[in-house]
């Protein structure tokens, strides 16, 4: 059985890493905070004070880490992995970063004779927990099914989106897109139902059974209607994803409008200290610039 | 068993109002072509010279005629329904027009004795042809009870809304701006990933299995794939749709960005001869700007 690494132990990362040492795997853990590093210790991992410790120790390295730059501190940066990695090993990046650079980093750890996947998730904290992340993978086949069985003890529903690197990255920043976008949707239409003085509980119901039918509709539009803004998914991270959609966008030659103003109104409600509200409170900015709530 | 009447044989009125028929109803019909009249005529219609005649004939009034304007010629103008309408008789306006001048036309019904009833439809076409339309209505709920076997007759998923006349014009705006948003989330997402370089047919069947899933999504998603922009759904009906929403949210006190962003997308696509296209061919404005298909 190959040694693996983990590097990264926050919400999503540390019932992950988790989740494999519960499946008796050998686990080379490290993170920046050595609070996780020491929990993890005590349930049986290898403590590693640093991502290159990590990499010398381990055939298999997973990332869980917030955003591009960080990807690119553990693999390239000081005591990063590239300093230890060996040849024939695969590093697979579970974070959520550019298409783009995902796929030089793909390039640079190539020319060290290593293999990558970049393999995003959705479903949350909830679904790390649970063990029922849905995972985008890019790669090549060989690749992803050598690391398949360490996916299916993380997650639920996996797909090989493409041979390519960032082909997992891009599908999860289109889910983003679509997500935030079909957010607004509802939002745009639960207030006009209720601003012109129908039900917007009934307008729901109605849209259920029609064209109209989306998850979102269903679990966030009784989010904006119960007022229940809690997290879920916080709008920072929402923001965090539709600033890789657009700034890829601009970098590939594209043009998002929609995705555009939705990022907008994440920002109006970040404006007024909403950053860790669920992202269906984007309904909020409508509902300032209205002077009404969807509830009233 | 109350004598029917009917206005406006379109391509929905023509079918519902030959269901109608074929439940062994008797519809009194007008149109302004008269092309229609003469074809249900041979099916058992009474044929009317106007809307006069028919509300003279009439106890229960169907109205599916294009726009605000047709409904207010309809039922105000010369030789209208209000002409020779006689109390307690009931009008059921089926066509989709302005929540704000339903109230207004129902008010003015009210001062005559008449009941009405808001009723618009989705399913289309095929939906009228089928009798599977969804139909939302608003306005007094013994009314509604009333009228339910004919609009069964009609459709399926038969909702009433509200209390309030323009009830179910409200509900049928917030249908229209949910599914105009959700081309553009598709739109956007499916291009992004397309022009990124994966294969979008596979980020759409990901897509489906986690939150990004709508029916839109599904459907209209496929057709952006395969390049199906025959209607469908027009995309001059869609404009007209968001107009009223534009127009309505003005008048309320309420602003609509991701509306309105859909609006000029589906403009951009008219001004390219493309108003008879289906309104998931919203995304041809994208890829024009992207200089790039979603198929490519």
């Amino acid at each position: 059985m190959a040694k693996l690494g983990f590097i990264g132990l926050g919400i999503m990362g540390k019932p992950m890493a988790s989740h494999l040492l519960n499946a008796s795997h050998t686990v080379c853990v490290y993170d920046l905070l050595s609070e996780p590093v020491k929990e993890l210790a005590l349930k049986g991992a290898v403590a590693c004070g640093n991502s290159k410790e990590v990499a010398q120790k381990s055939e298999v390295i997973f990332i869980m880490v917030p955003d591009t730059p960080d990807v690119e501190a553990v693999l390239f940066g000081e005591d990063g992995v590239a300093e230890s990695v060996r040849a024939d090993s695969i590093v697979v990046d579970m974070s959520s970063i550019s298409p783009i650079h995902t796929k030089e980093f793909a390039k640079k750890l190539d020319a060290l004779g290593v293999k990558m996947l970049d393999a995003p998730v959705s479903g949350g904290q909830l679904g790390a927990e649970k063990a029922t992340l849905s995972i985008m993978v890019g790669g090549q086949p060989e690749v992803f099914e050598q690391i398949k069985p360490y996916f299916e003890i993380m997650g639920k529903n996996i797909v090989h989106i493409g041979d390519n690197n960032g082909d997992g990255q891009i599908c999860k920043v289109a889910n983003q897109i679509v997500v935030a976008l079909t957010i607004e949707a509802v939002s745009e239409a639960l207030l006009f139902a209720s601003k012109a003085g129908a039900d917007p509980g009934k307008v729901r119901e109605a849209l259920l059974g029609g064209f109209a039918q989306s998850r979102i509709l269903d679990l966030h539009g009784e989010r904006m209607l119960e007022r229940r803004f809690n997290p879920g998914f916080r709008i920072r991270h929402q923001q965090k994803d539709l600033n890789l959609a657009l700034q890829s966008a601009r970098t590939l030659g594209l043009s998002l409008p929609g995705t555009a103003v939705a990022q907008e109104l994440f920002n109006a409600v970040a404006a007024q200290d909403g950053s860790d509200l669920d992202h269906s409170a984007l309904v909020q900015a409508l509902e300032t610039l209205a002077n009404h709530k969807v509830s009233e």
